[in-house]
């Protein structure tokens, strides 16, 4: 077997069974031994992002890393906005990038660059192996670093794929997640203890399974507010789960929505912080007389702190949350409100949701309180384009569960590719393009800056001219389309959408 | 006036005059300043490759720099791939990056990275600009970096953009081209007269211009062959220019055109290297008996380089090229040789060839030879998606010509949102789509690294599952498109095209 071949079957071994790919000339060897390593399923998409982006869907519903494989420094850029986002999500991904074969490489080929520099600003580890020999420990190396929540790029020199191995590693195990100092748990206690007012702040390792139940716990039984990042990768919702507040978006509603507050514990995340800065605006969101606790970081156990924390409090199982009746859908025009009330009103049992609705998304929350038990994903590092792509992946993680994707129509385009990839997979994913024709969020950012803004300026931000056609665009690549604009046919084409396999595209024209 | 119309304004006098755009919340006093400083035309592109793409466009038909508006790390990520182009094009260019406020970045916000981190790979020059005292003065710094043939990245922290400045910074003259050594120039003439098999192999610098006309002179008084990079920024082609040989692509082809040298002059480039490397083939294309004379190398100012040489050499004006005459268009189906002859039937006076037309490229050079003058434009970098942004910014650049993009359809889907820019600005673009519906150039690649490639590989390498709609692509974006599938079906369509004005798009089935 070559060194492709070997490092396929390591990753196999290891657990990795997805390998989003947009590969060229330096991966030909890693293509050639999909063939014999049938236990990573290679999906193909056009475009970089796309396989990133999958990828992160994929980590973020099944916990394990999936595989990317790119095409050098420049594959490796197109791929860098929705690995920025993993990054921050933490999700495991493993990068497999080749390069050109050792000595090539200082030759001063077109397509040279230094990849590692590339790959460090949206990795945590980062290693080019150095030939067919060393490349199977490497990839087994690189899993493990992923499955501790990391982003592992694995450089693979043409050669290195192309020249004879002895064949596969065995799996290395990840370094386990550190614990949480017992000071820190302590800490907690006595701030949830103090009768002053109190909330946890969950950030993603503490907003789905065990962790979100536990945190849960922990609010109703000392009374503290439960609330959560604005951003995070996966949250569980819906029947009788918890039901944590939202950190809102904006500092103004941030700062408001921690007002007042004695203690804010910190579970899974770090100080909150405004996503940009403004003008005469705070940087950091807690009043400066709040008390921070950091009960544990992201990196460390997030399940083993609160089971010692609900242990120490001595709390009892959670009541259920009083039942919310699903929104009615109202007549006429779809906005941001009645937008919300479709989707609460259609959610579908099991439901997998990706949020990067943008400035139409701030009623949602609300409108799904009701809904049976489903999953949200939201756009952790800010980088939009990262919706299509992460319901791509996660509909292939998850195919037994409808996904639904609610995407803005500037972000939709990023990573319109995507398309392309659930038709082909046939894949369930039914796509919401929200159709206001502008870059409605930096229209209300400029305003925020400080900014007027006079022609020049709104028309950089002004995307209807010319209108894009999603349906057209949808169905170029594979996948149905149809148009409404109000919001009870939105309503209705949600369903009829979510009933029928494979995906489709709905252009809600805002 | 505050730091961001400071900055533009250094821009505008500066003679930077277009600005291409995909900006975010850091960005918004420079959009805001747009409408202060009408000098600079802002252009919105959907996607930043496309931003990187239309500015390197710019940048090799105008000779000087436009600059790009990105936003932090994940914008100049998705730039990432057509800036590499545009490096290895040695096209001048500035990016512009915005940045988290300077006391924000630390505070570990989603989308904080490390942008100068990310600029590296792809910038000859990075600095972050302090405040809004300093922004202009470094503005004019990059755009004097920029004029030397690099790419300048200027991250613009978003209070150094919202701060008031005193104003503009005057323009700062860029460093010379250093002159090539007067030794090297003696060593080629006394190569170039030994009577020995002799070629000159031309780089970007010398494919056009007093460059390019010098060199046809040189080779024509001496009997050299003038040979060019397979892949330059800018070759002037057509009329009575000089007609220098393309270097193949296929490291075999080359081995075979350069073999039996005994001297090859560089001009403006580098020793020939392959694109990739192969097993059991040569990465340096030259034969190890062929002595290299590097005249200049692509720093070094080549027209005085040239003109040296032709003086020492007492080389007259050479003489007219033989005529060639338009290739007739066959009957029949589009594949490389007739789609070549459609293409060299119906290239207009002054046209501006974008050419990424991958395996269906092969043939145009010869089919091309009798065309009237136009300019050739090359993927410099090897990173596909450059075709369709290239000719958005060259169409422009150069409002009066038009632009013809020659593009694979695979390679057209990571930018094809360049065609809603192209509708926006109403640009004279003839696209033509060439759609074999398989990555076909790792086709080749696959078997050319030794690989067999079962059912797995070979569906890695095939996007005709399901077919893309090219018409309808366009149609959503705005762009009136057309099919065909028979060679004098391309040459009337084309025909069609050129002559009518906005941009069009022709799916041409192979």
């Amino acid at each position: 077997m070559n060194g492709a071949e070997a490092v396929l079957r390591t990753l196999a071994a290891s657990g990795v069974h997805a390998c989003f790919a947009n590969p060229g000339t330096s991966e030909m060897a890693l293509v050639a031994a999909m063939d014999e390593v049938p236990d990573v399923r290679g999906v193909l998409t056009l475009f970089e992002g796309v396989a990133s982006g999958a990828a992160d869907g994929w980590g973020r519903m099944t916990g394990g890393p999936a595989a990317t494989l790119l095409h050098l420094g420049p594959g490796l850029g197109n791929a860098f906005a929705n690995l920025h986002n993993a990054y921050k999500a933490r999700t495991p991904l493993v990068n497999v990038v080749g390069d050109h074969a050792v000595l090539h490489r200082p030759l001063g080929a077109p397509l040279t660059s230094d990849v590692e520099g590339v790959a460090r600003p949206v990795s945590h580890w980062v290693r080019t192996t150095r030939d067919a020999r060393t490349a199977p420990a490497d990839a087994a190396l690189a899993v493990a670093a992923a499955r501790s929540g990391q982003i592992a790029t694995l450089i693979v020199p043409a050669d290195a794929g192309w020249s004879p191995s002895p064949g596969a590693s065995p799996p290395v195990a990840p370094a386990p997640a550190p614990r949480a100092p017992e000071q820190a748990v302590h800490d907690a206690v006595v701030a949830l203890r103090s009768g002053e007012p109190c909330a946890l702040l969950l950030g993603t390792p503490a907003t789905h399974g065990r962790a979100l139940e536990l945190a849960g716990r922990i609010a109703a039984a000392t009374g503290a507010r439960l609330i959560r990042d604005t951003f995070v990768a996966r949250l569980e919702r819906g029947g009788d789960r918890p039901r944590p507040e939202p950190l809102p978006y904006l500092t103004e509603a941030a700062v408001q929505a921690l007002a007042g507050l004695a203690h804010l514990v910190l579970v899974g995340t770090q100080r909150p912080v405004g996503f940009f800065a403004y003008p005469g605006q705070p940087s950091l969101l807690a009043d400066a007389g709040t008390e921070i606790h950091g009960l544990c970081v992201p990196d460390e156990d997030a399940v083993a702190a609160l089971e010692a924390l609900a242990e120490a409090l001595n709390a009892p199982p959670a009541p259920a949350p009083e039942p919310v009746a699903a929104p009615e859908v109202p007549d006429g025009p779809i906005d941001a409100m009645s937008f919300a009330a479709a989707v609460g009103a259609t959610l579908p049992d099991g439901a997998i949701v990706v949020d990067e609705a943008v400035t139409a998304a701030f009623m949602l929350p609300e409108a799904t309180l009701g809904a049976p038990e489903h999953d949200w994903m939201f756009i952790t590092g800010g980088a939009i384009g990262q919706g299509l792509p992460v319901a791509t992946g996660a509909a292939i993680a998850a195919p037994d569960r409808p996904v639904i994707c609610l995407e803005g129509d500037g972000s939709a385009m990023y990573t319109i590719q995507s398309l392309w990839t659930q038709a082909r997979e046939g894949l369930d994913v039914t796509t919401v393009i929200l159709a206001n024709r502008s870059y409605a969020i930096l229209a209300l950012e400029l305003a925020r800056v400080g900014a007027e803004g006079g022609e020049a300026a709104r028309d950089l931000l002004e995307i209807g001219r010319p209108a894009l056609d999603f349906v057209k665009l949808g169905e170029s690549m594979g996948v149905p389309g149809r148009r409404v604009d109000d919001a009870r046919g939105l309503a209705a084409a949600l369903r009829e959408a979510i009933a029928e396999p494979g995906p489709h595209l709905i252009e809600a024209v805002l």
